[in-house]
């Protein structure tokens, strides 16, 4: 079907139910980032493959609303459908819970799937439909109307990620759990983030592409532990290593009728901003009012890795290390031979190197293989139809990364492929001093990423020049790529940076029309010395491939900086020497040690 | 009577009346930060003479809950009264409001007067104390009852602020204030910040200390203005002046009485954070559910200064810098001829010059004169009894400034004595590489002071320093010294420095028992260019005094730092030129021009 037959479709139904509009928010029943195709429903519905916007259908309109990463894509894509686009962060653009409230009529009707549509949102909502009295109704896979081959629920098998690569056991974990509840007077917790039950149990799969966590609810109480999933993922070893822990297996979709029978003489502790709508439902009609809405525990101590991960984190950036100095050194020599290469080859070659590495399980994301004007676009994602040939000249940007068993990884670099205009050395060599800065900082506890955001800016703001993405995001260990709580950006986000987290430090430059540039490392907070002055933490980065220093412009350079260059190339290189061979070490030589600024101090 | 005494009292009190608890938090019915001696209930009932502080007694409990500012002060002061000093900020410390909660029985009752205490401080209070059925009940200047020479309300004369120093008309003010009324929905708005009436009607007055605000309520309709105020400090021609623009006197004490009347055909907009709860009261009793609580539209108007404003301040800076170029040549050459000076001679001499000059009004504030390891106290305040003589050696700081016709001033200096220690030049120049950062800082609108404040810190976070008070804040046009919205600080306040706004940079550091720095600049900040990045601001320095460059380790330096220190002064020296003597020119010209890092290129 096409998107014209789809929204025709939607109409239709619209009208036999006596909605006045369909919210279509294209998430899953977790609040996941990327999606299995069942839930990919935004996509079938609209055509539109962003991974962020909703599609609004009333009986005149229908309208897709994303933000500016999309706004090309989305205009290309969009053609033809009859859906207009509304541009999110445009001064006259109004979000589409405030466009309902404005456009529909008093006592309209708003149907959403409540599976797909956290608590949060739903609320927001009724707050503003209130004034006209305009009413949510949440209707489950309503699609499925429509949607004749919807995909069923994937069934790859789920595994047990050992405590050796976790560092944690997960009764160690449950323990720590059933404190937390107890600690706000509740009696169970209902967890719905994957990525947060994959840590806590140390369970692992390969449902969704990017991220290995296993499509599941879990239900904990003080003595009990229900995990609600595809039974059949579960091999009996599993089964009863996780039954040896007090944690029982129930069909997935069983869990919509069990809450009636949970235990409710305590209350119960769930996440509103993950939890979707349509759970909450059946909690509020079990627990009334005896429901605590609050950010889940696991949360922040799922982001304060432990020593085994932090460990971890650094194999897994040292086997990326490994295959990116061989990518690179090959890139490098079959442009030199003349080969024709596209940004999708150096994808695949890069992917096929990392396969070769013990451990690896899967791509943390889709890499970004951008070629000259391509990396402008921060989020460009080339197509075997759309896809620049590299050339000797120019910037290319490569945005990867992949889960290993040891730890996750996302690195970007941007290198030269032959000469340079001035203005992109000069951004390649400003978007560095931003990252060096961050990575250099030393702050007291209690700092937020809003604070230190600023650090990675102002090397560009200096000129007044600028990015417009975060600058840094929390990473999962073997579970999202991103992760909260913490954030490295300008929005007022109340979570200090705390010693353990995992952040990226990605400032970038782009372009229009031009190139794109990216340099994006991987720091760890640690704690530092504890003073009168406060208690000071500081970064470790963890990447572990090389910075190209050619482009570089010397003398915008600190002595500092350069000191800081000259450390972490040295580094590079002799952390993955022992796994080179000769000749991939001589070649890493020529791109670290021998481009040293100061060989002689670093020498001595 | 004494503290003990006067605790004694009011305890009688709360048991002929059956409170079980009296708050006395110490602010006036205006929220204002300095007060007449009227409403300086807590220091007289408790001798405490700091500036910040909420005292609670009750049958078996009298506390101070004040922050850490006060605390070798307040634990001097409070010595023999009964009372128990509350740290506040310190880990085991809960809020008064807190420890009430949980220390007062089940249906308590709490007595406030409800003129000094703001709608949101009681509502805080009573959403706490819900859960036990604790009431509040306001009695205003239930004081009187045992302060029985308790001053009147100052009566000295307003005074118009003309057209040619604030800018723009009591008129069009008034009209731009009726247009944001109605935008909320409302037919009026009641004021109770005495320095937003002041700036509204241009008017001032010297009832308090180091604010020229008029006591007084603004209440503003469509169609009509009253002032409630002393009726006898208004002159024929004020009085007639402001009935010209529509805006009718009335007794300051009347209001309480003529809310009834006022038309409640429309909501009426109040700003719950100042305004006292006593009239709050009122007002719903007169205007029920239609009250919209809202930050007040003049707080941010009268933030973003008009042209002639900013001229104001550059010539209030300008006659800054000769008062202190004079101070200076004084100290110094007093010190060399063994002169015996303490800091409050110092201060006494500062205050004698700033007299001399034009259009003097006042302090802006008390100066902070403070000597050796006196300066270590940021809030150092020094007493006849309690107070250093300065000596030829450590470092000397000054924070001071004065109301002018044309504006306000508030700079800090920190200079050199005679030698200093190594620590002390190094943290000298730290310092002042923290306000050279922030004064060069270029940033898109949008940028909020909190992302900011990290620049004035980061030369001391790189060797684990800091300094524990906000970086920087608002100030006022011949109004308060202190000023919101904006603020340079970590707070996560979502204000975003504007066009217009003139905010303090003043980051310090503080080495107790031994020294204290800090170095004050006030910024402006101004639109430079936009571009595909952003709409670019920057900051303009307004102060106009020399920064002492002897003890600088130049080693510290960038090339960028030296640069703004050279034309910051030079452009002191040039600015102060035409109005100083012959030898007071050539005094200066030893401490600008003659100590220049790069003198040729500057001369070229």
């Amino acid at each position: 079907m096409t998107p014209k037959e789809n929204i025709n479709a939607l109409r239709q139904m619209m009208q036999n139910e006596g909605w006045d509009a369909i919210v279509i928010s294209g998430t899953d029943p977790h609040s996941s980032e990327y999606l299995p195709l069942r839930w990919q429903v935004r996509q079938w519905v609209s055509g539109f493959t962003g991974s962020a916007g909703t599609v609004v259908i009333t009986a005149d309109h229908a309208g897709l609303w994303t933000d500016s990463r999309y706004f090309i894509q989305a205009t290309a894509q969009l053609e033809g459908s009859g859906i207009a686009l509304h541009k999110l962060g445009m001064p006259d653009t109004v979000d589409y819970p405030e466009w309902m409230a404005a456009n529909l009529a008093e006592k309209a009707t708003v149907c959403v799937d409540g599976l797909c549509m956290p608590l949060a949102t739903v609320q927001h909502m009724q707050a503003l439909f209130a004034d006209k009295g305009i009413g949510v109704v949440s209707r489950p896979d309503f699609i499925d109307a429509i949607w004749s081959d919807r995909p069923a629920l994937p069934g790859a098998p789920a595994f047990e990620l050992g405590v050796e690569y976790a560092g944690r056991a997960r009764a160690d974990k449950l323990a720590w759990l059933r404190e937390a509840i107890a600690a706000k007077g509740c009696g169970a917790i209902l967890l719905s983030s994957l990525d947060e039950i994959a840590w806590l149990l140390n369970i692992r799969s390969s449902d969704i592409a990017h991220t290995p966590v296993v499509i599941a609810y879990l239900w904990v109480s003080a003595e009990r532990a229900v995990l609600y999933t595809t039974e059949s993922k579960f091999d009996a070893a599993l089964t009863a290593a996780l039954a040896a822990d007090g944690v029982a297996l129930a069909p997935y979709g069983s869990i919509v009728e069990s809450i009636a029978a949970w235990p409710n003489e305590a209350p119960i502790y769930i996440d509103g901003a993950m939890l979707n709508y349509a759970l909450y439902e059946k909690v509020t009609e079990r627990f009334g009012a005896a429901v605590v809405d609050a950010t889940s525990p696991v949360k922040l101590e799922k982001a304060l890795k432990n020593e085994t991960e932090i460990q971890g984190f650094r194999e897994a950036y040292r086997k990326d290390g490994i295959v990116q100095t061989r990518f690179f050194r090959w890139l490098e020599e079959a442009l030199a031979q003349g080969e024709r290469i596209t940004e999708i080859d150096a994808a695949n070659k890069l992917i096929s190197l990392r396969k070769e590495m013990d451990g690896y399980l899967d791509e943390s994301f889709a890499p970004i293989s951008a070629y000259g004007k391509n990396a402008a676009l921060p989020h460009y994602s080339a197509t075997p139809e759309q896809c620049s040939v590299l050339e000797p000249r120019g910037l290319y940007l490569l945005d990867s990364g992949a889960h290993y068993l040891d730890g996750s990884t996302d690195i970007t670099r941007t290198i030269p492929l032959g000469p340079l205009t001035e203005d992109e050395a000069f951004d390649y060599t400003c978007v560095l001093q931003g990252m060096i800065a961050l990575s250099m900082a030393s702050f007291p506890r209690g700092t937020r990423g809003c604070h230190l955001d600023i650090l990675a800016r102002m090397p560009l703001w200096k000129y007044n020049r600028n990015y417009g993405h975060g600058t840094g995001h929390g990473v999962g260990h073997v579970l999202c790529v991103h992760e909260g709580p913490q954030g490295m950006r300008q929005n007022l986000l109340d979570q200090p940076i705390l010693p353990g987290m995992v952040t990226s430090c990605e400032p970038g430059m782009y372009c229009e029309g031009l190139y794109g540039i990216r340099h994006e490392n991987m720091l760890l907070c640690y704690e530092d010395e504890a003073n009168e002055y406060g208690d000071w933490l500081a970064f470790m980065t963890l990447t572990c491939t090389y910075i190209d220093t050619t482009p570089l412009v010397e003398e915008l350079l600190t002595e500092e900086e350069k000191m800081f260059i000259d450390c972490f190339n040295t580094s590079v290189y002799e952390t993955l020497l022992p796994d080179l061979t000769p000749e991939e070490a001589a070649w890493l030589k020529t791109k670290t040690i021998d481009c040293l600024f100061e060989p002689e101090e670093l020498e001595e």
